[in-house]
């Protein structure tokens, strides 16, 4: 990528550059700055130390190559302005973490360092417009260590982080709660705190910006191009989350994804000799990262600077910059143990520590010196951001279309319309898997939607997820917008996570199995947790997969998902469904869907429609009146169509039947009480439900009268006739049972 | 570990020796075989070869040593010999799936060597008494192939699959589902088919074979003494757990447990190329195994027995032998492509892969010579259990208290009396929180189950899980029963499936915070598919955990395993339901158990009991007469507390109450019609259930009359006890419900 034209006073800070991520040197970058003075030397050609492991002794990375870049070492008082700087963050969280008797201070305390010079050095924000689409983004996968981010967010100016909300910390209602969340405070990117969760979250944000970039930037304008930073854990790397997607990251080159592994040793039960000992570093060469050793994280705050000008240089390859540093750095008697990980120092060892680091000041203060260091971000980042604004129009003026385009991806506006080009049917089309509707109803919108990107994870060709008009999202063709996740089906809910957090406009879908949801389970509860409009392309919805037996038939995954908080569980029954189905889950800004498809044929049912989908249940035939029918068939998916056959049998012995689709609950609970009245009239009690899986839940809408028919048990190995015949989700059960009400 | 001092016939093949995994030559090595004739040669010190990573120029594994034994290359007629049996495996699977018209034939044509090697050449079994405790276990990780498993089964003699059986693959009913079941066929050591659970179980199963012979073995004799060997593919590498499991294998050098990765560059979705481009040997390299590379998975059959005898050797490490071998190996036109993974090839290819390979012989078919061949494994393998059972004898003799021990271990029978153990409370007793009840429970059990073995992820000192006579389960101190698992829920689910499956006495536990069984679903659902007696501990298991906020606030969770077929979800109250929940958990052979703990302080209630809870619903306290309260509460676990107290409240007022537990909705389901009529009488309409998860599923036990009380959003960070009034989980909240209902 072309380095940038020119660079502003705010820019000049080390690799703190708006265009250009190259490691060559600047004029600006030895502007001195007002207030902080710090300078940087580019291009100084210190030779890459053979770095070494802990631990271990093997060699990571021989590279005979002279690094990039290096920093020149401060003069005392900016290292003293620094240390202060490191030190308020450091007080602020073992204050917070008192007040509140509740926290984890040991990891802000040992990151303080990496922390500062990312906040305050290196990265681009805006502090009172943190949704500028341009910023650098930055993760804190060990989210426990959340205090770290409230300092630096209180420290750059944020509104969201006031010095009253750090005293609410992990209290009601508060906008500092235990973990990051995106929802509850500005500037958090995602949320995190189940751990591997947020270097996942970082691909996908770092996946964002590489296709972006790739899209939109022109040779005279990188209008997309920042960084992500993350920093993980012990915890983080021990999770198999986090291998797969930073194995998805080293597949793909982001090499503008720079994590920081806080290499400290020490997990909560203990040190990590007791249950990690593998070789990171090599673990993540064999990944296809650039690996760095950063062996003092708790005063080398030029090894960090030095290991970031690095991480800059390597462009084709995400890095990992193991930074090793000491837990609780500071806390004379609890540094480095597990017992300032997770707890509140204690009043006591608040004074040692307060003693031993020299700080003399009251709870929550921040030094003048250090706030009036700080005050530059609010100015800088308003200039970063003007400055990008000022880019943007002249890229308007060139690439009009482009322009809109990725406008529309900032912003999140749907195009006017969007929803005309999903297909229709009629009774009359083919019968066809709810699985290839899906992917008709995919590639419609791929025309329309600049921002929808997604892919399977290994089942493509299954899953029916391919958008024909895109090639492949891959290391040298970032601009195309089919993703091969790979058999990672959890690292891919939280890529996708990040990539709907990335962009309000971006529509990241994914798919697999839907019994395989169980692998994802923890990046779909954050989706919803977290309002990431992600789309759940779930296929092979139940028995009706047939021959591969239990392991792959779900049972209890529509009732699981029912169950779980802001999200909707979509399961259409036939084409009109379907396209139903992405209306609504495309309209949902802030929660995620999940569809449940059919593997099998089903045919295009007379009544059902778009509309109806809307509502999440609605009468699709009736031959009562009055609003009193006999009986009320309830099916969602492929037995709705097992419903109309049972309806059709019932009516030719004269009775007044309804037949109800209940394809979402969620939204079906949403309506008024009048129109729940109008398809479900509390008169009726004679009611039958049918869905091939678990009846668990079912007692809500058939009530104590009705029956319910599904599948209390797990699936079997044999053709799909063969199961449904055998576990009774047949049109002669619905009959039967109907006439056993009646 | 100190070689055998004798060595049957039987155990003459290569590597296959009883007493010994040393590399040591035997005299017995260089015997000539009835039937077969295979030799061996020993300790030839073939130089290592500097092995190469196919797409990578990373040096793996830059071993000087001379590899520790070498095979002389069998003569001419040895070789067609066994060729046709590989051959016959493969037209196994060919025609089978061919028949069923659905499976994966690429799988069993590429890896019919290796499988071939391991079943006929290398593991010791019985094929007429499975169960023999010392066998070596295999494990299909890659679960789809599962037609090599029974094509090797049905060679070996195994009476659970033949030849109808094979023509029966996938059909209802029959012994061949379409992933093998450890339920379904004799033969299979666990369930797989999900990517990844398979070597995992197999780092279960390894780990409980270390721990064993750790604590059983003596000087004079090992009488616990098997490998692991396990078959996993390119899916299997992808996923997160796979990473995790083989983590802690290295970290435990488990040098008994064998994996072949079998290396066909293809998935699903095409060339690996387009999703996982990492170099395997290098991460495997940094967890901690020993590497080898067979270049010629397809025909090198030397270099797969030479690969084995050097992973034999190295005894401190887990081995992956990466087999590079193509999919649909013979299949002129199929092979190497996704076309062939996971469909029959179709008449035409099938016939043109007969004549490809030279096989005339009509589907099914095992030739003569090939069926005389195999024909041995029944009388050696009897000869084998025979052997073994001989040396127990003799041990028993010396050691007759660990025999006994082992005995129980190896039988599932459970010492009398056992459950006496368990400690029981009266209501004067001091509140504490279930998970400290828990590990009071787990500490009284370690005494009297030999088989009780654990750990948690990374969250001892939180779940409460350590058995404080015991050290930790490590490398050097494999005896001891406490296991570390590090931050990998899913990895340890999936552990504790294989050490379940290991042996009937085997009792596993693994503990998280309740909402982290999302991390870890997949692997919980395959204990409950698969019978494996897992005890879920799960402690932090509501908004009762405070602070942590919604991340950690499981919701959803009860009501989604409540759904889920054959586990027990159980959610104590206090000391006596507790212990009650062991009790079930110890008993249910053939189930997991999952039970959720408070993190927070509850009294011991009036009136619970352990039988209570193996009811799993039952009154408390009552002060109605002839089952006509007027009101019915019901709560669960943490809430249960609130239902007593706002009982208290309401009998002051006059009302006659009946306070009902409700902490296992499966056992309840499982009594009879009258018990539950006399816990809740269909005429008592009005019922309170409370509950701090989703409401969802209540509808089932307080009607539609009724009310429940529970959380339907996500959690907030706050301390639990403004979390409990906020949300509404109160008695005040129960009191004004059920004064609305009365």
């Amino acid at each position: 990528m072309a380095a940038s034209s020119s660079l502003t006073v705010s820019q000049a800070l080390i690799g703190r550059t708006t265009g250009s991520h190259s490691g060559s040197t600047s004029k600006s970058d030895r502007l001195a700055l007002p207030g902080f003075g710090l300078r940087t030397l580019a291009g100084r050609g210190i030779k890459s130390q053979s770095l070494r492991v802990a631990g271990s002794r093997k060699r990571v990375g021989t590279r005979s190559t002279t690094r990039a870049a290096a920093v020149e070492t401060l003069d005392k008082t900016e290292t003293e302005l620094i240390e202060k700087s490191i030190n308020t963050i450091r007080f602020l969280a073992i204050d917070a973490v008192e007040k509140a008797n509740s926290g984890h201070p040991g990891l802000p305390m040992g990151c303080a360092p990496m922390g500062h010079i990312l906040y305050d050095e290196v990265m681009k924000y805006n502090p009172k417009n943190y949704t500028w689409f341009n910023r650098d983004r930055f993760v804190l996968s060990a989210g426990h260590g959340c205090m770290l981010q409230y300092a630096l967010l209180h420290l750059a100016g944020f509104d969201s982080v006031k010095e009253e909300d750090l005293k609410a910390f992990r209290q009601w209602g508060s906008k500092t709660p235990g973990h990051p969340e995106n929802f509850e405070t500005v500037g958090i990117e995602v949320t995190t705190g189940p751990l591997g969760q947020g270097i996942a979250n970082a691909v996908g944000l770092a996946l964002s910006e590489k296709h972006l970039a790739a899209r939109y930037n022109k040779p005279d304008s990188e209008i997309v191009d920042h960084y992500t930073y993350c920093i993980l854990g012990d915890g983080c790397q021990m999770e198999g989350i986090s291998n797969e997607a930073c194995s998805l990251a080293g597949h793909w080159g982001l090499g503008k994804l720079i994590a920081f592994y806080d290499d400290n040793h020490i997990s909560i039960d203990g040190d990590t000799e007791i249950a990690f000992t593998e070789s990171v570093d090599t673990r993540f060469e064999g990944l296809g990262w650039h690996v760095i050793w950063v062996k003092n994280g708790n005063t080398g705050y030029d090894e960090i600077r030095a290991a970031i000008k690095e991480a800059k240089a390597v462009k084709d390859k995400p890095t990992l910059i193991k930074v090793t540093t000491t837990i609780g750095y500071g806390s004379p008697n609890k540094a480095n143990s597990y017992s300032v990980h997770g707890s509140a120092l204690g009043a006591k060892e608040v004074d040692a520590t307060r003693k031993n680091l020299g700080w003399p000041h009251e709870p929550f203060h921040v030094p003048e010196d250090v706030k009036k260091h700080w005050s530059r971000h609010v100015p800088e980042g308003a200039a970063l951001e003007a400055e990008w604004n000022a880019k943007f129009a002249e890229y308007e003026k060139k690439y009009k279309e482009e322009a809109a385009e990725l406008k529309s991806i900032i912003t999140g506006e749907l195009p006017a319309g969007w929803e005309k080009a999903l297909p229709t049917y009629t009774p009359e089309s083919p019968a066809d898997a709810t699985r290839n509707l899906s992917q008709q109803c995919l590639n419609a919108l791929a025309k329309v939607l600049p921002g929808l990107i997604g892919g399977s994870a290994d089942l493509a060709s299954s899953n029916m997820t391919l958008m024909k008009m895109f090639g492949d999202f891959q290391k040298n063709t970032p601009e195309e917008r089919n993703v091969r996740f790979g058999v990672r089906e959890h690292g891919m809910g939280a890529i996708c996570n990040g990539i709907a957090l990335h962009s309000p406009g971006l529509i990241p879908y994914c798919a697999t199995f839907f019994v395989f949801t169980d692998y994802m389970r923890a990046a779909i509860r954050i989706s919803a947790l977290s309002e990431a409009r992600v789309i759940y392309v779930m296929t092979h919805d139940s028995i009706g997969l047939g021959e591969d037996g239990p392991t792959h038939q779900p049972i209890e995954h529509l009732a699981s998902f029912r169950a779980m908080p802001n999200i909707l569980m979509l399961r259409p029954a036939d084409g009109n469904e379907t396209a139903g189905a992405y209306k609504v889950a495309v309209s949902s800004r802030k929660r995620p869907s999940i569809l449940a498809l059919s593997r099998q044929k089903l045919p295009n049912l007379p009544g059902t429609s778009i509309e109806g989908v809307e509502k999440g249940g609605y009468t699709i035939s009736d031959n009562s009146s009055g609003n009193k029918p006999d009986v009320i068939l309830i099916g969602t998916g492929s037995e709705l169509e097992i419903a109309a056959k049972a309806a059709d049998e019932l009516r030719k012995e004269g009775k007044a039947v309804r037949v109800v689709s209940f394809v979402s609950w969620e939204l079906f609970d949403e309506q008024s009480d009048e129109y729940k009245e109008s398809v479900l009239p509390s008169a009726v009690s004679a009611r039958v439900s049918i869905e091939a899986g678990t009846t668990f839940g079912w007692e809500k809408i058939v009530g104590s009268k009705g029956k319910a028919i599904g599948i209390d048990r797990f699936g079997a190995s044999a053709p799909a006739g063969k199961i449904y015949k055998e576990f009774g989700i047949t049109a002669e059960a619905i009959i039967a049972a109907a006439k056993a009400i009646f």
